[in-house]
Parts: C-alpha cells; structure tokens; sequence
C-alpha cells in the first residue's frame, strides 16, 4: 500500500479501540443471559460465540458515530453490544456445513463443532433476536423514537438487501460465477460486510440525536469501510496463513468462491483498496468532533492486508 | 372433549378467522420482497415457506386483542403479518435436518427438502429480521412508543427465554428425558409454543393502546391457548395420520419426544386440555368488545385432537 500511509498505521484508532474492549465485553456480559440459566447449555454456546476474542471494531464504530454526533461511547454501549450480538450471529450461521462449512473462528472450533448444529442454529437466531430486541429497549435515556428507528436502520441493514441478501448472493455465486461476476461481486461485498459496518457508524450517530446529513455521511464513511474491509479479508486468504488469520487459509479459492482477488487480481485489489481509502478519507474530511481518528481507522483497515 | 362444548364447534372463531386470511395474505404480499427481486432464489423460497396454506392463527389473536383494546383488525394487519413471518422462520429452522428433519410441511416439501439447507438457514434468518423490523416500522400511524415497545414484547416471547429456549430444551429432551420430565415438560410447551401466541393476544392490544391490565389478561388468556395449542398437537401426533396433519405423523414418538402423552398419556392429556379449557374461559370473561368469541376460540382449538 502506497500513498498518505503515515507511520503510526492507524494507532490513534487502535488506541480507541484498545480502550473500548472491556467497556463491551463487561455490557455483553451484563446483556447476555448466565450460562447457568435454563437452557444452560444454549445460554453456555451463546457465551461461547460471543467471547471469543473479536476486536469489537462494529462496537467501536457505534461508539465512532456517536462521538461525531457530540455523543459519548458510554451513552450508546447497550446499541454498541447489539449490534456485535448480531455480527456474531451472522458469523455463527455462516460457518454452518450447509452455508461455509468452517471448522475454525479465531483459532477455535466454530460453535457447530465445539457443540452440534442444532445449538448452532439456535445460537445464532438467539443472538439475533436479543441484538434487535436490545436495540429497542436501551439505552432507555434515548428518546423511544430513536430506539424504534435503531430497529429498523439496524433491521434493513442486515436483512435481505443487506446482508443477509449478501451472503445469499455470495452462495449462488460459489455454485457458478453469475455472467454479471463484476456487479455481483460489488453488492455482494455491500450486502454481507458493508451494511452492517455502514450501519454501526449511523447507529451510534441515530442515538446521539444526529441530524440526517450527519447521518449520511458516516453511513457512506462506513460503507467505504466495509468494501475495504471485505476486499482486504478477501486478500488475506490468498496471502495469509490458517495461524496467522485464526480461520481456514486458502478457503475460497479451493471454494471456487468469487472474490476480488479472484475476479481481478491482488494487484487491482490493492489498487481498489487504495481508491476506496482516498473515497472514504474524501468523506471523512466532512465529520465533526473526531480529530484524526477516521484518517487513523482508514490506516488500521487498509494495513489488513499486510 | 366433554364439559362445555357447544354444538358450534368454535364456529364464530371459524369465520372470524375466515374472513382475516384474505387481507392477511394480501398484507403479507406487500411486505414481502417480490419473488424476482435479487437475490431472487431466496426471496422465492421465503415467499414458498410463507405462502404454504397455514390458517393464519397468529394474525387472528393479534387482530383479536386490538378489538378487545376497542381497536380494528385492519389497525394492525402489518403486525399480524409480521407475526406470521416470525411464525414461519420458526418453522423453517425447526425443520432442518440438525433440529426436528421433517420432509413435509403442511403436506408440502419443507424448504430445505425444496430448495436446500443454506437456504432455510437464511430463510429463517431472513423471515425473523423482516418481521421484528416490520414491528418497529409498521404500522405508521401507531405512536413511535407503541412500536418499540412491540418489538420489545414479541423479542422476549421468541427469545431464549421464550419460543427459542423451549426449541433448545426440546431438542435436549429428545437425546435423554430430564430427570424433573413433568417441569420441563411445562417450559418447553410454555416456551416453544406459548409464549408466541400469549404475545400475539397481548400485541394487537399494545398497538391499540391498552392498558397494563388489559394486555396482562389477553396474555394469560393467550398463554392457556398456546398450551392447548401444544398439548393438542402432541396429539394428533399419536392419533393422526401423515395424510391429515400434512406433516409426518407419530415422528414424535420414534424420535422419542418429550411430549405430554408421551409422558402422561391420552387420557390424562384429555383432561390437561379440559382444565385449560375451564382456565382459558375463565381468563376470558373478562375480556371487553368480543362477545362469544374467546369461548368460541377456546372450542376450536380444543377440537384439534378430534
């Protein structure tokens, strides 16, 4: 990666981040149901899922918006532990044998394999339900209209224009490439990383009480991100190593997946990620009370792929 | 069935529910993507899983506590659709070959035997973000606080502590009978079948703008419907046939469930049903603006194991 990649490789944001990991892990804690309480052993693999050693970058981002908005991490932690209740749901399901098939998630076993599939399902669709949920009860000091529209931005995002239309998408494509692989591959990417990580940034901005500009605009900050984050992950496992990424190395390609290094080469890719960087700092140039911290987190996800 | 039954057979329930499912499918219609939007394999596959025939029972108690609360069915169709999807993906992920393997569904190849697993995992997934989403958007002219609120209720319901915690006990129950059966028994029915159709009662009057009583006696009546509901089913399980309940009969018995004739037998199952019936009328009395109406449900539902 050339260009404005100063020194610090995005430390500004990984201090940020570094200081919100045991604010979220102790209000996923509290959120969570006891892993003794019945059903004790899906409340266990839901704990299980969840604490698993994720960097939070989706709560950070809730945290993110918030600040731009004049808001403060703490004031939308419930939101910020939603919606990694959701993201963990997502990866839950994927790996699935009927969906990815992986056996490893952060250089563990996938919840299917440390328990069954059925706990998986269930897993999954549990956290699901208490990310939404969450999202309309707390934080309860935020206006009950902004939580009802949490549930419904957080909900589009990750339905099937969103997400899970993502993932769908990237199925069908892994059976045959569609004779559109360039378009697809590009609302694939926007669908199943994008909408989520676009979300997270107008989420924590929504509670804080943001108006719509501001909104918007960390929306299309957030949806640069996720294209460069997925376009980076996509690079990572052709060049990365099972130890290193903690999953399954060289997945995709034996998958016959369409990814962008594999539709067009890990030298466009890097050029891609170099245009959606300058596109997302273009954006981020616009937000209010963040200092350097989008131009540091721009840095900490384009050096992914290293 | 003796006691109370009238010649009617739930008559009045009968049309009421008749006369919903026209405006329900239409609802359902409207707020489903179309089956050739993209991606367009599982936006089908949603529609074949929620166009399958079903009686439409879920919407009718929604419709049915906003009359209670002096509101209107067609007040809350979009919510008594959304409780039909979430219904649906119960459904879908019920089926799968890790939880219950049925092949049929309403006399129809369930979804993952029609189109495949991933499928139905998203599916399911997609079914239950578009209707707890649905609550919080529709409908529009409810106030903001009675739609979060409503996302709230109906998450709790389908939660783990409710519809997804009674499938998890359940499927545990299948591997080994739990030394306390009879408790555990009673929570998997609460959870797994009641609690959805006690916050369907509860919903349609929340969006009418009842009040706290009101709604705590539609869910109590709701609660001793849904454990009808169950305890009938486990029946007609034992004395049903493939070709009637257009779903694979005595499965419950081979896969050796916890089931209430299971556990306690036809005829003390008879009589659990009829001192629910007694409880359910009682709990109904004190129900404004339906007239015969809850006696005439309680019969329809006791009817089921004819």
């Amino acid at each position: 990666m050339s260009g404005t990649s100063g020194p610090s490789g995005g430390a500004a944001f990984r201090e940020f981040l570094a200081a919100l990991v045991a604010p979220v892990e102790a209000e996923l804690d509290r959120l969570l149901p006891a892993a003794g309480e019945t059903p004790a052993r899906l409340h266990e693999a839901m704990r299980y899922a969840v604490f698993a050693g994720g960097k939070r970058l989706r709560p950070a981002l809730v945290a993110l918006g918030a600040r731009a908005a004049g808001g403060s991490a703490e004031e939308v932690l419930p939101a910020a532990a939603a919606l990694e209740m959701i993201h963990t749901y997502s990866l839950v399901h994927d790996d699935l044998p009927a969906l990815d098939d992986d056996d490893l998630r952060r250089g563990r076993p996938t919840v299917h394999r440390r328990y069954d599939e059925a706990t998986a399902v269930l897993v999954g669709d549990a956290l699901l339900t208490l990310g939404l949920t969450l999202l309309a009860s707390e934080p309860a000091a935020v206006p009950a209209e902004r939580r009802r529209a949490a549930v419904a931005l957080v909900g589009r995002a990750i339905g099937t224009a969103g997400m899970i239309g993502g993932q769908a998408e990237d199925l069908e494509a892994e059976r045959a490439w569609p004779a559109d692989a360039a378009p697809a591959l590009e609302r694939i990417h926007r669908g199943k990383t994008a909408a989520l990580i676009a979300a997270a940034c107008e989420l924590g901005a929504l509670l804080a009480g943001a108006e719509a500009a501001l909104r918007a605009r960390l929306a299309a900050f957030g949806e640069r991100l996720g294209l460069m984050f997925q376009i980076a992950d996509d690079m990572l496992d052709v060049v990365g190593t099972t130890v290193n990424l903690g999953k399954t190395a060289g997945k995709d390609v034996r998958a016959h997946k369409l990814t962008y290094p594999a539709l067009h080469g890990l030298e466009r890719s890097r050029a891609e990620l170099d245009r959606l960087r300058r596109e997302a700092s273009e954006v981020a140039s616009g937000l209010p009370h963040l200092d350097g911290l989008p131009l540091s987190l721009i840095e900490f996800l384009a050096r992914r792929d290293r």
